[in-house]
C-alpha cells in the first residue's frame, strides 16, 4: 500500500461534507492521502503531534479545513515547513468571512495558501499542482484535467448554440 | 515578591504599545502580573508551554493580544481552563475586523472573552472583575474605580456647564 | 435551595432557544443560576434594578444575550462590577454583525466579555472558568469537561479511520 | 431666559468637536437648547435621570451622539417618549460602522432617528423639522434655510460656468 | 373624514408587507394617514409632486420605505422641510446593508431619520413621538404604549419564573 | 437573419437563469444578440478569441455575467474597446459582494459598466440605452418602455387607493 | 463652438478634484462636454431640469459623481433614457462603500453604469466607448489609447528588466 | 547563470514596493527568480504569453500581486498548471478587501493560493515551501528560517523580561 503524501485534516466531522470533495479530487488524481479529524482548540495535543510529525512521516502537503475562528491551518503552518492549504468553511452566521479572515491573514513568516470559502476541491487541485512541480506523471494528469475543464465549457456552449437559450436545460 | 496571577501575552513586540495599557491598569489595581512575548505561529512550543503551565504556576487569568489571523488567545484557551481574555489588535489593512473575528468566533467548548479592538485597558479591568469574584479588597478597588469613572464624567459635564460649549477645551 | 451565583438575562423570550444552551451547560456544571427576561430598552427600570442589585444578591457572573442594537450586556456592565459576558444573538437581517459590534465595542472603563454570535454555551463555560478561579471542585469539573472535549474529537477521528471517509456518517 | 427645548447629549468630551455642529445649527435657528456630557456606561444614573426628567423639564427633542458600542441614544429612547435623534460618531477603528449599527438597529417599540456618521449638523436640522411641525415661525426659517442650500449649489455651479473647471478653486 | 397627517410611501407594492406594519401602528394610535406607492426612479414626477405638495396638503411627517439603492426617502427629504423617516427594506442580496447606507448617509443639509432594517413599525412610533411634541392626547397614548411594552416584558419574565426555562413556550 | 449586435456571455450554465433575463429584455427591444458560455478561467482561449473578434464581427456592446472572483467582464474589457457591461452574480457564500467588487473595481484605463447584483435585466436596458445613442427607433422604444414603467407604478398606486392597504393583494 | 455631447455632473464642488479627471480624459479624446454642479438633494429642481432636458439638448451620455447616500446618478437615470455612468466618490467615513452601494444597486428598469470608487477617468473612457459605437474616428482614438496603455506597461516592464528590481524607481 | 524557477509578476510598477519583499525573500533563500510587470487588463497578450510559456520555460511557481479587481493571479492560473500564489495588494479605497475577494474566490477547477493582504514576503516563503517538497537543501534552509523566527521571538521575550515593559524599546 502506498504511503500518503497529502494530509487532509478538519476540525470537526461536521466539516466532512465539504472536505470529502478534496478526498474525491485527490483520488481522481491517484494521489495517496490520509484524512483526519483534528481540532486545534479541542484536541490541541493531537494537532501538535500531527503537525510536527507530518514531514517525517512523508507528507508533502497538508490541506486543512476549518470554520469560525478557523485556527487549524495556521496552527499547523506554525509547526511545519510543509505547504499548508487552508479551506475556510462557512459554518457560522457570518457567511464564512470570519473563517476566511482567520485563515488568510497570517503574520509574516508563516503563510497559509488559502482557497475560496468551501473550496475543498480547489485545495486538492492546488495540492496536485504543488506535487506536480516534481512529478511528471502527475503533471500530465493535471494537463488532462485542465483540458477537460475547457472541453466541458466548450461542450456546454455548443449545447447552448444547438438548443437555444430558451430550451437549454 | 508576589507571584503573578495574571499573564499578559502578545504575539509581537509591535503589540506592546497597545498591551502595556493592560499592564498599567493592572498595576493601578495592585494585581501582580507577568508579561510575555509569545507567538502562536512563530514560537508555538513556547505558547504551548506557557498555556499548559499557566494554571500550575498560579495564574488565574490570561490576557492575550493579537492582530490579523489572531490565533494566540484561542490557542491558549485550547490548552488551559483559565479564563482567557482576547484583545483584537488593529495591525493590518483590514481595520481590526480580521483580528476581532479570529478571536471572538471560537468554536463550541473553548470560549475566549473578547474585548473591543485595541481595548487592552478594558481587558485588565475585566481581569480585575474576574479576580474580584473571590477577593473583597479588589472588589472595593473596583467599586472605587467605577465611582471615579462616574465622577470624571460628571466633572466634565460640570465644566461644560461652567465654561459653555464654545469655550470648553 | 442554593442561591444563584450566575444570572442569565435576555432581552426577549425569542432569545430563549439560544440562551437556554447556557442554562443547560451551567446545570451540567452544577452551578446554581437564575434566568430572567429583562430588556434594556423596553423595561429599563427592571434592567437597572437587576444590575444594581446583582452583587448584593450574591451573583458572581452575569451572562446577557441580546440581538440587533444589543445594549443589554453593556447597560448591565455600566451598573455593576461583576464580570458581564455578552452573547450576540443573530436576530436581525445583518447576520449578527450588528449584535456583535454593539456588544464588543464597549468604551474604556466598562468591558463586556464577548463570545461568538449565538455562543450561549460558551458563555456558560466562560462563567464556569471565572468561578473556578476560586473553586477547586469546579476546576476539576472543567478539567474533566476539557478532557471529554478532546476524547470526543479523538473518538470521531478513530471512527473516521475505522469506517473510512466514504462510509462515515 | 428661554427654557431649552432640545437636549444635546454626548458620552464624552472627545465627542464635542462633532456635536458642537449641532449646537451651532440650533443656535442659527434660534432654538434654545442645553448641552450635556452624559455617559450611558460610565455615569448611568445621570443618563437615567436625564432621560426620565426630559419630558417634564420641557424638552421636546433629544439629540444624542455616541461612538463604538454607542448605547446612549438607545438608552435614552428606552426611558422617554420624546423623539431621540442618534448621531453615530466615528471614534473607533471600525470606521463608525459599529456606532451606526449600535444606534440604528433598535428593537421593535423603541426607535432612534439615526442620521449619518458624524452628521451632528443634520441632527439639528432634523430636530428643527420636528419642532416646525407645530411652529410656523421655525417652519419659515427652515424654508429659508432650504432655499439657501439651493442658492449655494446654484452659486457654485454659476461660478464653475464662469471660471471653467480648470480655474475653479 | 379626518385629513391625513402622516404619509406612508414605498417604491413598490413588494414593500407593502413590511410597510403595512407602519399603517397598523399608526391606526392603533388613531393617527390619520395616507399610503402611497411612489417610485423615485420609475415614477419620479409623482415623487416630485408628492414631496412638494406634502406640506401644503397638511402632512406633518413622511415615512418612506425603500430597498437596494434606496433613494425615495432622500429624494423626498430634498423637496420638503417635513421630517422624513426612512425605512431600509431588505430586498436585495446584500442583507439590507445597501438600503441602510443609501438612506442614512445623507449629505449635510438634508437629513433622513433612519430606523432599523425593515423596522416600519418603529417608523410609525417615531412619527407618533414627533406628532406628540405638540399633541397632549397622543402623548398620553404613547405613555400608555410604553407602559404596555414594559408590562409585556415583565409578564414574560413572570411567566418564565413560573414555568421555568425548560417548560417555557 | 440579422447579425447580433450585443453579445451576452456567462462563465457557466449555472448563470443562465440570471442571464436569460437579459436575453428576454433584448428580445423585447428587438435587438439581435448572441449568447455564449465562455469562461475566463476554464476556457481562456475562447474568452480571448471572443473578445478580440467582437468588434470585427459587428458586436457593439458586450454583457458579461460572472460570480465569485468574477473576472470575465474585466478580461473581455481588457481585449476590446466595446463597452462591456458587468453583471455580478450571487453565486457564492459571500452574498455577491465578492462578485461586485471583482467586477466594479477595475484599474484605470479599463472600465466595466457594472450593474446591481443579479441585475441582468438592467444590463440589457443599459445596452439598449447605449445603442439608442445612434438609433432613433430604439430611442422611441426606450421612451415607451420608460413610460410603461411609470404607468405600472401609477397603476399599482391607483389600485392601492381603490382597494385600501388591508385588502391589496 | 461644438455642442456638448457628454454631461459631467457632481453634487458638490468638493467632488471636483475627482471629477475633473473625467474632464481631462474627455478633452484628450476631443469629446465636447459640459460640466455642472447639481445636487439631487440640495437643488433637486435643477437636477430635474438637467435630467429631463439632457436628451433634447443633444447630450448622449451623462457622467454623474456622488458620495455618501449618492443619489445623483440614480435620480438622473430615472428621468432620462440616456446612459448614465455613476462614479462613487469616497467622501465619508465608510471608505466609499456607501457611495458604491447607493449607486450600483438600482432597481429593475433603471440601470446606472457604475465604475470603481473615485474612477472618474474610467467613467470618461466608458463614455468614449459608448460614443464610439457610432463614431469611427473616436473608435480609432480608443484603439490608439488602448495600444498606448499596453505600450506603457511594456515600457515599464522593459525598464524593470534593464535596471533590475533593486534599482527601479 | 541559473534559470529562474519562480516568476514574480505584478500589474503595475506601483505594486513594486510591496512585491520586492518577495524578491528579497527568494534571494535570501537562493532561489532564482524573474520579476515582471504584466497587466491582465492593460497588456493582456503579454499576460497570456507569460502564463502559457511559464511551464515550458522552467518556472515551477508563479507569485502574482494585484490590487482592486485583482485579476492577474486568476488569469494566469487559468492558463497554466503551475501553482499560482496570489498577493492581494491594498491599492484602493476599500482597504484591500476587494483585492482579497477578487483573488481568493476562484471558481471550481482553478485555484489561486492566496496569502494575506500585502503579504508578498509570505508568498515567497510559500513558494519556497512548495519547491522544498522536492529539494532537500532548500528544505534545510526553510528549517533554519523557521528556527530563526522562533529565536527572534524568544529573543524579544528575553529582552522584555530583562528590561521590563516600561523600558522596552
Amino acid at each position: 500500500m502506498t504511503n500518503p503524501i497529502v494530509g487532509i485534516v478538519m476540525g470537526s466531522d461536521s466539516d466532512l461534507p465539504v472536505m470529502e470533495q478534496a478526498a474525491h479530487q485527490l483520488e481522481s488524481f491517484d494521489i495517496p492521502f490520509e484524512i483526519r479529524i483534528i481540532s486545534a482548540h479541542r484536541a490541541p495535543r493531537e494537532a501538535f503531534d500531527f503537525a510536527t510529525s507530518a514531514l517525517g512521516r512523508g507528507l508533502k502537503v497538508v490541506i486543512a479545513g476549518a470554520g469560525g475562528a478557523a485556527h487549524l491551518p495556521g496552527v499547523i503552518a506554525g509547526l511545519t515547513i510543509l505547504p499548508v492549504i487552508g479551506v475556510p468553511i462557512e459554518s457560522s452566521s457570518l457567511n464564512g468571512v470570519d473563517s476566511l479572515y482567520s485563515i488568510v491573514q497570517m503574520p509574516s513568516g508563516v503563510p497559509v495558501a488559502t482557497v475560496a470559502v468551501n473550496a475543498a476541491k480547489n485545495a486538492a487541485i492546488l495540492a496536485a499542482e504543488i506535487l506536480a512541480t516534481s512529478d511528471n506523471d502527475l503533471r500530465q494528469r493535471l494537463l488532462d484535467f485542465k483540458e477537460k475543464l475547457e472541453l466541458d465549457v466548450k461542450g456546454k456552449d455548443a449545447k447552448l448554440q444547438r438548443l437555444g437559450w430558451k430550451d437549454y436545460k
